[in-house]
């Protein structure tokens, strides 16, 4: 469930642009005002107010936020202010740009969406860049971790519940035999499984291999840690099958460590879940945190972004 | 464009199903009445008989067929019978099944339809099969064919005619060094080309290597004949990115070779293309062979299926 608040009694959508233009107009920008409307819209709702800004105003809103606010702020709402398919093809352009560090967010985009959801991202790619997400991944990944990004990315998988539970087996025992002792030994039999199969036959999969050798998948690729970003892409990849979510809360705790705040991850997760899953997401994490999300963000964050963080993920 | 023909008045879907019962009756089948309705009605027109049949016999009108036919007709009917769409993917599984012989069939699926086409054959798999295309190519093609068919069949690619020139120049030279003097030295680099670049731009890079090498990728290609396939495979692709027609017109020769004709290969193609742009690519064939396409048909085949591919290319 979604975390956002939008008021029951909604203004105009040109009533809206009416108050974010006097948000950005006299001596700087009033940037409350700009988080008291457009925190509290849902995507359908702030699309018109886009449309009906351009077409009062006759200048993107898009692009006007970018030059009134900075910062981090103005990163998360650069994100928030898209359309939510879009936005995720703008955060996967963005992450195979510099796709050593990033490529954790390819993964993400690849499991956190359903097959059709998935599609629907690439087809937003193709209109925004005119180039297919498969071609920029793989023209700017290498080697095995190429392979794996790509089969992960490009897959139309299967969507369905039926599990074959021959298969499960045999592809358990061949991820216990490819996984090694340490190092990977067969990277092509690892990428063809958790690349290609459906997410109902992975988790039968992954419960036949813990079953058989009392870890879990992740734990096993704990063991193999290579420096081209393969094993932990993998690693990602299997936890992301077995929990999504679990894995976002862990995203999450990562991004708010008492050593530096990571707010571009914090903001992608909060951005792109706040109006889906991002109540789930909050149970989850104050389970593991043993703090609720809100404190969590609020002693990490400050000034603006706080206050937009903070109304996202559904504070008061 | 296509080479049925439909009568002008046609019958009623129950008209044309009760006359097909009436050819299934009595001492053996009037196959010469099955061939006269089913080869001049369009898609359209033969799921409904489809529908009609079974509603009035209480029978699947596709499994009474394999049952009242034989031999390479009864082949080519049971996949003249299928939807367009659901065809491909049935023909797609089959050639999963003994894919170091079939692959050519698979990357033929992946490039003579458009990205939007290939999507839809993608998820009429997962309706049949309860699994995905993806991941019946990957679990039975290994090595590098393996990532060359995966690339090929999961990439969804962008299909505009936008093309980046600086690319093509340098994917070119990343080909030419790829290809190398007999064997290939950089399958990833090649794979990654063929399998994810639209095909404009592909073709761009293809021009340019032609322009600075003085022969064709294709040609290039056939020094470096591998036994895993995989060099044939490539060249297929890169055939099809220049010109599917002229492609599937070498299809179709290779299916009418003195030495034996290949069934299986001229009832795909002649299926699959009756209703779509068989027209053009009859065209090309007479240009190439120098004889009409139904005339190479009556010289190598035979009985009800020469009645029948005849009457599909469009001879009276």
């Amino acid at each position: 469930m979604a975390t956002i608040t939008v008021p029951q009694v909604v203004p105009s959508p040109v009533e809206d642009a009416e108050a974010l233009m006097k948000a950005f107009q006299g001596w700087g920008t009033d940037e409350q005002a700009v988080i008291y409307i457009l925190a509290h819209r849902d995507a359908a709702q702030r699309k018109l107010i886009r449309l009906a800004y351009e077409e009062k105003y006759n200048e993107s809103l898009t692009q006007r936020l970018q030059s009134e606010l900075s910062g981090d702020f103005q990163t998360a709402m650069s994100y928030w202010i898209l359309d939510p398919v879009e936005r995720q093809a703008v955060i996967a352009n963005s992450a195979t740009k510099c796709i050593d560090e990033e490529y954790p967010v390819i993964v993400e985009i690849a499991y956190a969406n359903s097959p059709a959801e998935l599609l629907k991202v690439k087809q937003a790619y193709h209109a925004l860049y005119k180039r297919s997400l498969e071609e920029d991944v793989a023209a700017n990944a290498t080697g095995n971790l190429r392979d794996l990004l790509l089969a992960l990315v490009s897959t139309y998988r299967y969507d369905g519940d039926e599990v074959n539970s021959g298969l499960a087996k045999s592809e358990a025992k061949i991820i216990h035999k490819a996984v090694g002792n340490g190092s990977i030994t067969d990277h092509g039999e690892l990428t063809r499984i958790l690349g290609t199969r459906s997410k109902a036959q992975l988790v039968a999969t992954f419960n036949y291999f813990s079953d058989e050798h009392s870890t879990t998948v992740t734990k096993a690729l704990l063991h193999g840690e290579d420096p081209t970003g393969y094993t932990r892409a993998l690693r990602i990849a299997a936890r992301c099958i077995a929990d999504t979510n679990k894995y976002l809360v862990k995203v999450l705790r990562s991004a708010m460590r008492s050593s530096g705040t990571d707010e571009e991850s914090l903001s992608r997760v909060v951005v792109m879940h706040a109006e889906k899953d991002l109540r789930d997401i909050k149970e989850e994490f104050h389970k593991r945190a043993s703090v609720a999300l809100e404190q969590a963000v609020a002693k990490e964050t400050s000034g603006d972004y706080k206050t937009f963080i903070m109304a996202l993920v559904g504070s008061h």
